[in-house]
């Protein structure tokens, strides 16, 4: 199946805002087995709406459009797909009755104007949007199955995943039963976790699970999609893949699906009573930044302690031991934060930054610890290149890791892809 | 003019990864007052990217290709490029001993397949890359001009200011000589920047003068751009304009073209030989993490105190007071830590959260102090709606932001519009 998606609106044509909804709308699609074949990109301008419109009809099997069902006189959308299906215009009866509720529940009265939000051209399906007044809808233009959706992301989602997608599966004869899993990783390369995982699509002889990657430095999402007849289908087919990914990554999956490193750390503390101080250097807060905002975090996160300077860092935690960058150094650290915080576990992240300007090759070397209330105190030391910014986020990476590790008993000085020695 | 931006690659069309590109050139242009009409964005697939050229020759009178330069066999651009012209790919020597002395400077073997990118369609002008291998070209195609350009943004932005946007200036018949003026604030809307900004463009008669808005929660950034005959003209209009920004939003104003506001707080406590110590709540170390990375923050920044829980803040400053979220408690706590720091200024921001889940309408009561080493002690509450990541944010930047006016003597409880009172 061909597939486009035309994105509209001033205000991402002219890059005020960035588009976030083209990238989510090509990934969703991609996690379910379809591809997009053309993005096209066009402003609140008539001329040049009909035009997209109507070479989408052409070339493409179905489109999804983005933005412009608002209420306001420069959203086009439904104007525009009327045009180039040349069908009239009609209030559709059963949209006024959902937003007029819509604002009724809210003790708000409806403005004129939304009426037009319930304006769609003749012979429209009406795709469902349960929070917001902007009515998405599906259409043929040309020889084409077109499917409109609002541009605010949070209605977006839903109306894609719930109701498009479903849509468009059943119109490309794939079966309707697909499903993503998702594993989280840090310390592995891209092309290492590929190599990892040579032949695990294979596992599935139908050729219907299939391997994907995605890298946000500096972790890599692993996402795998098995398609079947049904979900018992599904689960026996993935059953043997997600145990062989397991088994195969590792303790280097730090998450799996909608769960993130700083989520499962603060549910380990949580579920032993635990607790944690956090010491920091040229992270400058940002490894207490991924847990302390946390829900749930109040208690559980105690203590943090950010100094650029080591002499500043010892005196402020009091520490008796040599002042120097070093495992040694750590560990005094983390169990001094520790003891003054009274929690179950100290983490000390201390880095000695490289000389002289950002630049590729600019490193640092990273010396933490982890220190527990049981007396064992794990430490290792790490070198990461590649600028000022690259080795911050990967040293906030490296210890919050590292704390997971200790904290489910894994290795913490297994050796990572990132790292130098 | 008419402009289309065309994108290519499989992983900007799959939402691999996030286009950025896109948006930055949009803006670009739009800054010297040129708009893009059209976006386009296809994979690495030879069919698709020749009928998008083709299509842009007919349509456009500009067109900015961005991607597909590399020297793997997924790079297409210079090959669909000739196709499209219907002429040869040729060699470019000149190229060819840019790339070899590029390899040569870094003691490194240029790989056979670095070859391919000296290949150009006969004819093209070279637009030059020097931090890259990737060879910018233009060329005519159709009726338009194109413009070659590679995918890597730091190759990208100085080709793109440098080389492209002086031609496509030239080439539109504005004026060449244009002038981008920037200023960033934080604590009024953008449709109250917008009222208190009118009438500005008027200052200058021959309407060369134009501002645009660029939201990015908490901040705002105005715009001003101003077209003339050479600088002396520019400079002679942009002075009354620039008088008149400063003057109407006065105090708001944080920082102006490259300036930031965590770069501004710098800057002004290195020149007074000043230190800072932060205590934090729910910013849960962001307020740490905006200044103590930077460089040059080694002394200056001198200690952030991170807690959850009031008590434990308490106890880790050894604080008198009661312990309390106001602007009293505050005061205390701002006090204890500069002076524990031994620094010439404390800022503590500390935040009463609303209960129960996050929601649209969940708030937080900000209280902050700053505190001197001169003895005087500024504090403020603050309540900011609109969920938990709005509010924190928020008040990182309302922390920041007092600090700034508490440095240069401007008034630390002057109302924002983002607070409920």
């Amino acid at each position: 199946m061909r597939i486009e998606i035309i994105c509209t609106g001033d205000e991402v044509l002219t890059g005020k805002i960035v588009n976030t909804n083209f990238g989510y709308i090509s990934q969703k699609l991609e996690d379910v087995g379809l591809s997009v074949r053309w993005g096209t990109t066009v402003g609140d301008d008539r001329e040049t709406l009909l035009a997209a419109f109507v070479q989408a009809g052409e070339r493409a099997d179905a489109v999804i459009v983005n933005g412009g069902l608002g209420p306001t006189i420069d959203d086009l959308s439904q104007e525009i797909a009327a045009r180039a299906a040349g069908v009239e215009l009609m209030l559709n009866e059963e949209w006024l009755a959902t937003m007029e509720e819509f604002f009724r529940r809210r003790s708000r009265v409806m403005s004129p104007n939304n009426r037009k939000q319930a304006m769609l051209p003749q012979g429209s399906e009406i795709l469902d949007n349960p929070i917001g007044t902007a009515c998405g809808f599906a259409m043929d233009i040309g020889q084409a199955r077109f499917f409109f959706t609002p541009g605010v992301p949070r209605e977006l989602h839903p109306m894609l995943e719930e109701q498009i997608i479903p849509r468009l599966i059943a119109r490309g004869g794939a079966p309707a039963a697909i499903r993503l899993k998702r594993f989280h990783s840090y310390g592995l390369g891209e092309s290492h976790v590929d190599a990892l995982l040579e032949g695990v699509e294979a596992l599935v002889a139908d050729g219907s699970a299939k391997l994907g990657f995605r890298a946000h430095y500096p972790q890599i999402e692993t996402k795998v999609t098995v398609r079947g007849a049904d979900d018992a289908d599904i689960m026996a087919k993935l059953a043997p893949v997600v145990a062989e990914i397991r088994k195969r990554l590792g303790n280097f999956i730090l998450a799996e699906d909608d769960d993130t490193l700083e989520g499962v750390i603060l549910q380990k503390l949580r579920t032993e009573n635990g607790s944690l101080a956090v010491v920091e250097m040229f992270t400058g807060g940002g490894i207490a930044e991924r847990i302390a905002p946390l829900p749930g975090a109040e208690y559980i996160f105690r203590r943090g302690i950010v100094a650029r300077d080591i002499a500043e860092l010892w005196d402020a935690l009091q520490v008796m031991a040599p002042r120097e960058i070093s495992p040694a150094g750590a560990e005094a650290v983390a169990e001094a934060a520790r003891r003054q915080a009274d929690a179950s576990h100290g983490l000390a992240v201390l880095i000695d930054l490289d000389d002289g300007p950002d630049r590729i090759d600019f490193g640092g070397t990273i010396c933490l610890a982890i220190a527990g209330a049981d007396g064992i105190v794990d430490s290792r030391r790490s070198r990461i290149l590649g600028g000022r910014e690259w080795v911050r986020l990967g040293a906030v990476e490296l210890g919050l890791d590292c704390l997971r590790r200790r904290l489910y008993g894994l290795p913490v000085t297994e050796r990572i892809d990132f790292e130098r020695t």
